[in-house]
């Protein structure tokens, strides 16, 4: 009997190793996870190359790895991983090919994402893409003339570090008026715990019950109909929807599809983005179409499997 | 005898249509220009049609044309260009190729140049290079992982019009805060004209003469040492360099390209813009190397025939 065609990916993140086997449509067939070995490379490449060897099927074909930082795709190399010690210049692909026997292709995870949502998600179909992953930062990976474009270290679409304004809090990265300082989660709770400061009897205040204000406070006020919190996602709303259309000027996409963790509140903050997007467009620029991501999470597992399918 | 292979380059402008037999390697053999028909579409196209008639050569191959608007590439369609009257859906391509019996093909202006600079000028050999051209506006053509992006109606790379700044003079758009609004030729015009009127016996004011100041005045003074005129040059390329970081952050190219009429004073710009480029990029990046354009006026004719060498 025939094996039928699977591919394995890996999400590799701060906090944890995501693993599944996925087969040609994107669809999972399961998966694991681990907490990330903070005992540096060495260690977490043995949690890899342990999650393949429970994963993989006699039909399995190949290994991708979404890295958030900078690779050398072309010789499986991480350059290096901001939220992780000790990741500068490592052979994560031949390793994990040399334990598991597959061959493997690594991918900046944005892109990984990018790519998961195009072949089985929000951006079937569609040959000029952007993806945006907005949570406690702002994240791209773009699909151009059906192409995933990568650039020197694969750091193309790193559109959260563009400039896009001169007045904002200091960005994570520490400079100051990034579009992700001003237009991600982080952003929008550090805007809502100010109104809160200020405010202290306030229904988004009452919601967080004495906890950090996040986004979700602000998101259920707003679904109660909360003024305050309605006014806030107003505004952050018009804050993507200003850098969507840089986005558009950039890399000329019909379809723009919200990621990340702010992706749930899509249905509060649909209509100021597309009308802030329509604003911001230059005559000859017909707005694309802003939609939600469909693959939440499993987005950057279901890409790498993908970049893995790219080998044969 | 074998003719020498040749491809025509036409370069669609709004005062001037130029046309060139270019060989393989990206030189000019021979060269014409006409002012631009304003008799609409179908004069511009008796234009071309005469002009390739000329030039063409036993061994030329095909047409390729630089339009300064929105193109479909796929059917040599041009869909809208601002600055020529009653160019709303024209099967430029196929009328072209009508005419001349040659296969003809559309390209964005910007573009085009972006393609003969990568292959006939500063851009050689480099396979992930941002083209910036800064004159009136600013532009853009962009190369990544080896190949000119384009996107829907070949608009990706529209850099000129991204928001950048919270402040700014109207853009040539009607919008505010376009990097071409702050960092434009027409933007440091604008602000010597205003420091002009401020100190009218100032040296920039002297060699303008009575005459409307441009930035070329303001070149030649700082090259003669006025301080007037060397403060509004490195704020001019301060914002150049803001604006370079954001390319890179968007493409990832090892080299950004100047061209366009600003060009002309990257000598007295380049410390300043690489400054800001380095202060202006996320870790992990390290910096493009900025370069002066090569074929200057030419990269467009040039790149429209280098447009025409794909066809085969």
């Amino acid at each position: 009997m025939a094996h039928a065609r699977s591919h394995i990916g890996i999400d590799l993140g701060g906090t944890h190793v995501r693993c599944a086997r996925v087969d040609a449509q994107g669809r999972i067939l399961a998966a694991e996870r681990r907490q990330t070995s903070q005992a540096g490379p060495e260690a977490v490449m043995r949690q890899m190359a342990d999650l393949v060897g429970r994963l993989r099927e006699p039909g399995t074909r190949g290994v991708g790895i979404g890295v958030p930082g900078a690779i050398d795709a072309a010789t499986g190399t991480v350059l290096n991983i901001p939220a992780l010690a000790g990741w500068g210049h490592v052979p994560l692909a031949e390793a994990v090919s040399r334990a598991s026997g597959l061959p493997c292709l690594l991918e900046n995870d944005a892109k990984a994402a990018a790519l998961g949502e195009w072949r089985a998600g929000a951006g079937r179909g569609c040959d000029n893409l952007a993806y945006v992953t907005v949570g406690t930062g702002i994240g791209g990976g773009m699909i151009v003339d059906g192409r995933l474009i990568r650039g020197i270290g694969g750091l193309a679409g790193e559109v959260g570090h563009t400039h896009v304004t001169d007045s904002s809090e200091p960005c994570a990265c520490g400079r100051y008026g990034c579009w992700q300082a001003v237009a991600s989660g982080t952003a929008l709770a550090g805007r809502a715990r100010a109104a809160v400061a200020a405010e202290p009897s306030s229904r988004i205040a009452v919601l967080a019950g004495g906890e950090a204000v996040t986004a979700f406070h602000v998101a259920q006020a707003a679904r109660e109909g909360d003024e305050r919190a309605l006014a806030l996602l107003a505004d952050f709303a018009r804050l993507l929807g200003m850098g969507f259309a840089n986005v558009q000027h950039c890399y000329s996409p019909s379809r723009i599809i919200m990621g990340g963790g702010m992706s749930a509140l899509f249905d509060l903050l649909q209509a100021d983005m597309a009308s802030a997007l329509r604003a911001g467009l230059l005559a000859g620029f017909p707005p694309a179409e802003i939609l939600a991501a469909e693959l939440g999470d499993d987005a950057g597992l279901v890409g790498a499997a993908m970049i893995a399918a790219e080998i044969e």
